[in-house]
């Protein structure tokens, strides 16, 4: 479609969402995507530049002259424009920067002295605020204004007193039900969740899925209404916190999607591999203290990796739960003792039962009872000790100001391992022999 | 506090917001929570309902007066109503359902006709819905009326046709800025966002994500406008769906988090360990097969879990960048070639790398320059092996139907764990002795 007529494939790619033209982006390769760019020029939604993510924005970014990304960004709500700046280049952003106009330049550089993932960067400077004494119908009639100053879209009209602190919110739909000579004071939710702007957006997203809001006050220090957060930069942040802890539990990191080029993807997970092959040598020095032991019986070796591997399967599966407990503020320092207690005993009884089992298929296999036992032994100890380690290692690095998600499996595996081995060929060098 | 001066508690949880109270409940231990519970009796916010979870959800509906539950289901808005009933027991469901009157009776069980995790399930059916003849005027005069349909909290105004069909959606921030006398259907937008009755849940929340919606319109077979699905619960549905992913990958679900009791918690971990004990006696018996080897150079049992471990962490490290991109869309068969490709040199080139100076490792160790080489190449096999299955058995699980982040983690491992051990052991075999 694409090739061969142009004029109506703009056409067609002018109805779509910003979104889906997003998605056309990321599915092309790199040199379709380079013409369609230049063929669609300043037709392109600006919301693009927002939506598009990993290879296909870095080709976006570069191949769209300056002057267009600026008029893109005046056009921009300011946190969308916020995270455009964020993301192009140092050179290009001082370029972009230059050719906006005063007010949308102040707006923005402040927003970008803010912390990165915080409150500040995400919010809209753009917000309904009105004073208390004000009846439904002075808000209507302001919001009716030809005011610049009111978003398009917002769904909380805020409620301040003379210096700017607010005081209350009312949701949309209850002015929309009022009658008009009724204040808004009347009306007004009096104890609304605002949100500091220094705030990590983790801590954000908490308090959005806790208390189901739809929009928040952002205040700065003094206490000021300064900005709004809505529930659509919030349902992104959801998304992407979960999607970090995930990726980082397995050693990878956002640089490691599939819309990232293989430079990148390659060189993000070597690092968690080096330092798996470091702890891998570590296991294997535990093996190697032991290699007389296994000279003499080599049925150790063959069984050896069940016992580790176990293990690390408990390990995880404690570890998992625990980092996602820790996340979403479920495991915290009042219900540890109990959380720890319940992994031990869970850990306790699934390796009883799997050790017992597991200790009758070595003797059957290897025709030596007194190996099945120390085999169950060695694998019985090994699962508490992954039980135990799966949520204390993640708890104790929360404490110690680490992303347990980040850490938490190296350290767990690597104890698991060690474990493993040290446990099931130390029993044997010492009993069976 | 709870203890000494009950009605200041009393009076303390009712002003704390319902997840809150749901939060203290979670915390608390299993008679502190029953004590409470009655304690606070018919003052408990029903909306406690609906935010509890694990085993604290269990014994506040256990405790909890049926004739109580009924009432509260009254209050509640129809999605949460419908969950509440959901979570009872299925005698405890008939008592209540039996003492609600009639119409909610209905409408909750047409709620609860539609299958588990679908919009049906997650939509209220209280709803705005306007003809597009009408005024802004005519339509706020309606809002004001005292019409027992008209939820508390909504955010677009859906515009709807004789047959009650949806033709366009106006939120309601725009319905606001508009003067009286101007139509509905000039300021609607004519290509609303829809959502069948019947589509699951992670459905509806990508298109929310994507879209950036506020709350869209639920229609059921025959195109008719049914209910209205809000981003509050898509947030829920959006940690829900994240959290599952994680959890499965790690062979544990929802019934093994920090709130649940010690019985489910061992129950739900033991299946995947008993499948990941099968799997790991069947790596074991390929290294059995080379038992001979193994007792001619025991530095090959120092070595092994080293080759099996590299290929486990890589392909871990591409199973999960490919679990969240075919959950996330961002993964389908127009990029998946690409992607594969991708994969496959990026294990190339790090497989390359780490095998390399492993090799010279294992040379220094042992002081054999033959087993260094032998033990390279085993792992380089193993770790592209472990990069091509990684997004292969996702993308083949998914097409298949069954849900990748849950069986995709056996596969993996099982691959990484007999490919190692078979490739290193078998080359030894072949040419060391």
């Amino acid at each position: 479609v694409r090739e061969n007529n142009q004029d109506q494939a703009v056409e067609l790619v002018e109805d779509l969402h910003a979104a889906d033209i997003a998605d056309l982006l990321e599915v092309m390769s790199s040199p379709q995507r380079v013409g369609f760019i230049e063929l669609l020029g300043e037709r392109l939604d600006p919301d693009v530049l927002v939506e598009v993510e990993g290879a296909a924005q870095a080709d976006l970014y570069e191949h769209m002259p300056n002057e267009q990304i600026a008029d893109a960004v005046t056009e921009l709500e300011t946190d969308d424009a916020v995270y455009v700046l964020e993301e192009l280049g140092a050179e290009d952003r001082e370029e972009v920067l230059r050719s906006l106009a005063a007010d949308d330049r102040v707006a923005i550089e402040e927003s970008l002295s803010y912390p990165e993932e915080s409150a500040g960067r995400l919010m809209s400077r753009d917000l309904v605020a009105v004073p208390e004494f004000w009846t439904v119908g002075q808000t209507i009639d302001y919001l009716r204004s030809e005011n610049e100053d009111i978003p398009d879209d917002f769904y909380d009209i805020f409620v301040v007193d003379p210096s700017h602190k607010p005081v209350g919110t009312v949701p949309l739909s209850r002015v929309m039900r009022t009658h008009r000579p009724v204040t808004i004071g009347e009306i007004m939710d009096d104890d609304p969740t605002l949100v500091d702007v220094a705030a990590d957006q983790e801590e954000v997203a908490y308090q959005f899925s806790k208390y189901h809001l739809i929009s928040a006050g952002v205040v700065d220090q003094s206490q000021r209404l300064v900005g709004v957060v809505t529930v659509d930069d919030v349902v992104e942040v959801i998304g992407d916190e979960a999607q970090e802890d995930i990726l980082a539990l397995a050693g990878v990191s956002e640089e490691s999607g599939v819309n990232e080029n293989f430079i990148e993807v390659t060189k993000d997970r070597f690092t968690w591999l080096f330092v798996n092959l470091g702890t891998a040598i570590l296991a294997s020095v535990v093996i190697g203290l032991f290699d007389a032991t296994i000279e003499q019986m080599v049925a150790l070796a063959v069984l050896m990796p069940i016992v580790a591997s176990m293990g690390g399967n408990a390990g995880t599966q404690t570890m998992t739960v625990a980092v996602r407990a820790i996340a979403t503020k479920e495991l915290s320092s009042t219900n540890a003792l109990r959380v720890v207690n319940r992994e031990l005993m869970a850990a306790a009884v699934n390796g009883f039962a799997l050790a017992v089992f597991s200790g009758f298929v070595a003797w059957a296999w290897f025709g030596n009872a007194f190996l099945g036992g120390l085999f169950a032994v060695a694998m019985l100890v090994n699962m508490v000790v992954a039980g135990l380690s799966g949520v204390l290692i993640p708890l104790g690095l929360n404490r110690a100001g680490a992303d347990p998600a980040i850490a938490s499996s190296v350290f767990v595996t690597t104890i698991t391992d060690v474990v493993g081995f040290f446990v099931f060929l130390g029993l044997a060098a010492l009993f069976l022999l």
